[in-house]
């Protein structure tokens, strides 16, 4: 054998770049930190206690600071305060009081309080910290403002730090936000508008103090370290659901003034728990340092979640609520408040990798714990013959325990029939000691557990992030747009929805308790507390959908969602039907956005639709290529093809783009759409046609004024559309009357003018298109909703 | 408003047709039985009691009877021995002891014994039959012989009823027989094609004993009775898994002649099992009574189940079974079998509603409980907040329990927090008095429980439905090929491996658990009992990829599997970086029978490839339709593109079918292929090219011979192929050596001489067309299995 082969063992490397995050390089020198709201209670909190952590792991590294408290009220009366504040901050355990003592001297020397009210108060800070800067001779390495205000401040302090404290000579200027950002999409875009006109996006520190606790700082980490266990499992055939959930058993008494404005959905599951689901679900960056890697992946996974709509949420209100409310902000016993203090989600990642996994967000107040974690429960693969208590038998899932509950300290844990996790650092340790509880249905001790080697403060975690120019750990003005446009729709949609009255505590029993039924949830249990202002809105029930005649054909109403079931419904039993006689199924669709409904409804509720012997084909198209927005086929694609399995041979899109240019006579598209036509469909008899009527009463493309004699025996034609694109190709009359049957589907108060005159005029296809549609010797049936049929 | 409606409430009924099963139209008259084995096990066991039962039921009828038991033996020798069968028969417990003395006294009067050996034994028989029907002066309805005789009698007993026993004057023929029917694809075949010489279609009565089971036979009435609860649920995205029991404790000692020729998949899984699975996921007729329906809705889905290889099943062997072999066949004590008395199999049905549903067939000997049952688990749909141990917290399951194990009776059971059953007719009744016992995890009180008012032995109930000619309780020609067609590659693929030894029991513990990993199947403990024979075949270990240089170019080489492995690996590595580089990967792929492994493993376990940003574009293709056997895009498709979420738009078949006819010239074909490379891929430069080569070293569609230089600049060319057929369209070395990376993947024994020229030749595109490859400056990859490479 005369191959030359030089052989080698091949090494499968793990690939690199795990490593530290890169911190950006930081010149030591003077830091002034400003805390804008210096006196309130998150900087007595946790704020002042972080910037000490920070200043006495700082205090040998050559860097030197002051601290600033600001506030609205003059130094007088805020001094004390602030002062009590600072003798109030603690050293960690590993450092000796006498050095403790040492440290929490030095640090209020260098700590004074300012008003900062007017841009004066901002220029004489400024000048006061150059002033110092000068006569002490220090090189300035950066500005670091936290704003611990009201967010509706943010705005003009930005701009006045803009104004008149930026430091010269190339010192950074970092400016730390707290949320609300925003309440939806709207506010939140305005809000970051205001803020770029002041600052630039890498001095603004937008923070979720969630990514600031250390179990879920280490989410990605813990992802990297697992890679090899986890790539095998971590998608849509392994994973049953993903839970991330964060019960309180508080109330919101005290801060309902705020809290009311917000609910549970703005405070809790916009920021925290999407945070935590976009760090389980993005795309492993390949380097965990790269913030634009990071940025971009996760931006990537929060535009992939499926629209949260009315159906994907369902909401809650503790019993006490009300009269807090009404306390608080003076109001009369017959105030109503709709915001909701508990709420579930249900939210679907349209990738692949996790189609169809359930991702449920819940959080709520008055609830029978204080617990906090996201549960990765995976698909039981074991069928266990005889041996059923074995603990391969049992549940698998990864918890990661974000404190509180049973388990009382922050941890990690993987069942012990999954995989045995990487311990990467000195960070973290594993805990083999276990009380006798059970977390998530299974005793600790049938868990891998690992917990920090030293519990960390989420503040001061960030606030060290934030001297280290670690932008990972912060919120990006994209990442939070992105957020907002997720959740916006839906607290839309949920404005005027009533919350399930709960009493609160261990009395809730079984009244949150949800179900999942395909993309949507609900209670689970039927229990309905009716609300006095709820009652009008269920009159529809036992009225759902109507039948009769609309011009001598028959005619279906009923509210839109209805309407979409049945003509789904009887989408499908055409089909079924045609494909018992023929062994195929031929159904034409209409462009435009009134079949949208139905195409989600075909594509997530019909699961036994015979789409492998369906052969789609386009009623019309416009003129532009197929993979553009305006494309009727584009849409369809999206909203339906992409969705189901139907072969690619059975895909007939009109061909209006051959040869590159657009619907060009000679090239012939519609004689070609013809042939095939014909060539695939029997008599060239659709099985089902669905159209939809224009303002105008057009179909198809078939726009008042077309010649309609003119097209004769032609199946397909181009033809001239008044709106832009012009040009367009649609089947004729003579095609879509030669179907077996064909739905005209109208929707909307929109379209109620029309339907009221077309009830009235006699057939005329050249002034109203529509009334030329007269099947042969098939059926016609309308589709009308309501608003359409009584507007 | 004038719009003039007709409102209608709409009344939404439940499609009819689920009534009792047609029965053929039976003329009354004289009824010949001839039980061909009739003194032997199962005539002994269960079919004269079955006729017994038959008479009984009839004696009223109008009809009359005779019975003829047939053996081998002589009258005088087999007559006692018939005698004392009949003489065992016993009624109902609703006919009194005289009557039944009547009953039985009249039956014994109307069977005989007839020695059935020779041709003029049939004849004989048949002009008993017609002398008694001319002495009596009966009518005939007709003549039902049931064959319980080894298989391989078959043929030729058919073929002495077809010779001298038919009826005449319309009556009509049955032929009942017992599986086995072959023991594989090709002697099924065999037998049937032998039958259908003797026997009509309608004229043969396949039993497989399962279908008469109560349970069994109730599970389409179920599904259709049940239709509104389990229309929404009976699909992927609420079906956890179905699971498909039989476990026994008895061993096959005594049966090993036979039992060691077939064994347990053949014995259990391809007819008993593989019908209820049949049963639980086919396409509810629309009429059950319609043969045909329920024939063509079984095909279909015996069809759909995705192809069973090696790594679908385990098979086991209890420990005395070889001793058993040893004695029984009178082999010596070195004598070994590798017959499975226990398999695990995991099927999965290509269809959307049951897309990843793990269908798990299980049955052994020796196992540590005798029952059977068919289960279907649904996903947990339900989180509970704070009510774990609420009953809607527990699963949800459908348990179709045919008898035997805790429960002791045949039973439907269905969770109680899933829905409650239709109980449609007398046949059926709710049972709500429970034993303290537990049926697959839950206590038997946390189900509804259904079971039939009449237990009724199965092969009587398939003996009536013999006499009323119900064919939907058998196995038809079709079925019965198919199902064959489905089990035969597993067999076959099975045939030299080894089964895990099991020691029968309760000591088998959890050595038969079973742990499922995507479309594979594994023993879930490692414990690996080995067996000496075995000792070979694991050498590979630790030696599974190496890594080289071929003609100067990078080399990797595996044995096949760990090959594609690697190539799927390594191409989403490429795709991925492309991704991140330029937000689109841009891969050519080949045609021909290599691709096809890594197709399947990109498919099934790349479900992080990104597709989304993926364009497929074909390295050649074959001038026939797309949607042809023959054409590569069509393979590309079966095996890969309809699994995958790839957009259409990014799919980018060859257009060898222009105008309606294949690649000529002036339709320029080539060309716009041409111009859709270039104006979608960067330079021309496709990110990732696979490339096969041919026994005559051509590559992509360049054979020896073809004037590379007279394609100039061109990227795509119109090609000729010494094999039909001829004409193929082929991306050129010029497009080709533009790409990024180029893998050249050859495998199997066949190609080692190719290679092996290969790698002393110079390079001459001409003669040796792989030898043009060249990428200008991306790289080559060799990606050489161990059999091309090592021959």
């Amino acid at each position: 054998m005369s191959v030359t082969v030089l052989l080698l063992l091949l090494t499968l490397c793990a690939q690199g770049g795990y490593g530290e995050e890169k911190e950006e390089a930081q010149r030591p020198g003077h830091v002034s930190v400003v805390i804008v709201g210096g006196t309130g209670d998150l900087a007595k909190k946790y704020l002042w206690q972080g910037f000490f952590h920070l200043y006495v792991n700082q205090v040998s590294s050559g860097n030197t600071f002051s601290f600033y408290g600001g506030g609205l009220s003059p130094a007088d009366t805020a001094t004390p305060l602030l002062f009590e504040i600072l003798k109030a901050v603690s050293c960690s355990k590993d450092i000796s009081q006498e050095r403790c003592a040492l440290l929490k001297e030095q640090f209020l020397r260098l700590s004074q309080y300012r008003q900062l009210k007017t841009l004066e108060d901002y220029q004489d800070l400024a000048k006061h910290i150059e002033k110092q800067l000068q006569e002490e001779g220090m090189t300035e390495a950066g500005r670091l403002f936290y704003l611990s205000v009201p967010a509706f401040a943010y705005a003009d302090i930005a701009d006045k730090i803009n104004g008149s404290c930026r430091p010269t000579s190339g010192a950074w200027l970092r400016v730390v936000l707290e949320k609300p950002f925003g309440h939806d999409l709207r506010s939140a875009q305005v809000l970051a508008s205001q803020l770029v006109s002041s600052l630039k996006d890498e001095e603004m520190y937008r923070i979720d103090h969630y990514l600031g606790k250390q179990v879920v700082a280490k989410i990605l980490p813990f992802r990297a370290e697992n890679k090899k266990f986890l790539d095998p499992i971590w998608n849509k055939h392994h994973i049953e659901r993903v839970e991330i959930v964060l019960k309180e058993t508080l109330d919101v008494k005290g801060r309902i003034p705020f809290y009311d404005q917000y609910g549970v959905i703005r405070d809790v599951l916009q920021n925290h728990l999407t945070e935590v689901m976009t760090l389980l679900t993005m795309r492993l960056p390949m380097n965990l340092s790269s913030n634009e890697e990071v940025t971009q992946n996760k931006l990537r996974v929060i535009s992939s979640i499926l629209p949260l709509g009315k159906n994907q949420a369902v909401i809650g209100q503790y019993q006490a609520y009300k009269s807090e409310v009404q306390q608080e902000l003076n109001k009369t016993k017959d105030h109503n408040t709709l915001t909701p203090t508990f709420a579930a989600v249900l939210a679907h990642i349209d990738e692949a990798q996790y189609e169809g996994v359930p991702i449920l967000l819940i959080s709520g107040k008055m609830l029978d714990e204080r617990v906090g974690y996201a549960r990765i429960l995976f698909k039981n693969d074991i069928f266990c013959l005889q041996s059923h208590n074995s603990v391969h038998c049992k549940p698998k899932q990864i918890v990661f325990y974000f404190g509180h509950g049973s388990l009382k300290y922050p941890a990690i844990l993987v069942s012990k029939n999954l995989f045995k996790p990487v311990l990467a650092d000195g960070e973290w340790k594993e805990v083999t000691e276990h009380a006798d509880v059970s977390v998530l249905g299974l005793p600790v001790s049938d868990y891998y557990v690992q917990t920090p080697t030293k519990e960390r403060e989420a503040y001061a975690e960030l606030i060290s992030h934030i001297f280290a120019g670690r932008k990972n750990s912060f919120i990006s003005t994209e990442n939070l747009l992105a957020s907002w446009d997720l959740w916006t729709p839906l607290l839309n949609g949920l404005s005027s929805s009533f919350p399930r009255i709960y009493p609160g505590g261990a009395d809730n029993g079984d009244m949150l308790d949800i179900r999942l039924k395909g993309k949507d949830i609900s209670y689970n249990s039927e229990v309905v507390i009716i609300n006095p202002d709820q009652m009008g809105g269920t009159s529809a029930n036992g009225f759902q959908v109507m039948q009769g005649k609309f011009r001598s054909d028959d005619m279906v109403s009923a509210w839109a969602e209805e309407l979409v079931e049945r003509l789904a419904a009887d989408m499908q039993e055409v089909a079924e039907a045609a494909v018992r006689e023929s062994g195929v199924f031929h159904l034409a669709l209409s462009g435009g956005s009134t079949p949208l409904a139905l195409f989600h409804r075909l594509a997530l509720h019909h699961f036994s639709f015979p789409w492998r012997d369906t052969h789609v084909w386009m009623v019309d198209e416009r003129c532009v290529p197929l993979s553009e927005l305006e494309s009727n086929f584009y849409t369809l694609h999206n909203h339906l093809l992409q969705h189901v399995r139907i072969p690619y041979f059975n895909i007939h899109p009109m061909p209006v783009h051959l040869n590159h240019r657009l619907c060009v006579e000679e090239d012939g598209g519609a004689q070609l759409y013809e042939k095939e036509v014909s060539s695939l469909v029997n008599g060239s008899s659709f099985h089902f046609v669905l159209l939809g009527v224009g303002y105008d009463s057009h179909t198809a493309s078939l726009f008042p004024g077309t010649k309609v004699d003119e097209l004769g025996e032609r199946l397909v034609a181009l033809t001239e559309s008044p709106d832009k694109p012009h040009q367009r190709m649609s089947l004729t009359f003579n095609a879509i009357n030669r179907a077996q049957r064909v739905a005209l589907l109208v929707m909307g108060k929109g379209k109620h003018e029309v339907i009221t005159q077309l009830s009235r005029v006699k057939d005329n296809p050249v002034k109203w298109p529509v009334t030329g549609v007269k099947p042969a010797n098939g059926k016609l049936v309308w589709y009308l909703d309501y608003d359409a049929l009584l507007g």
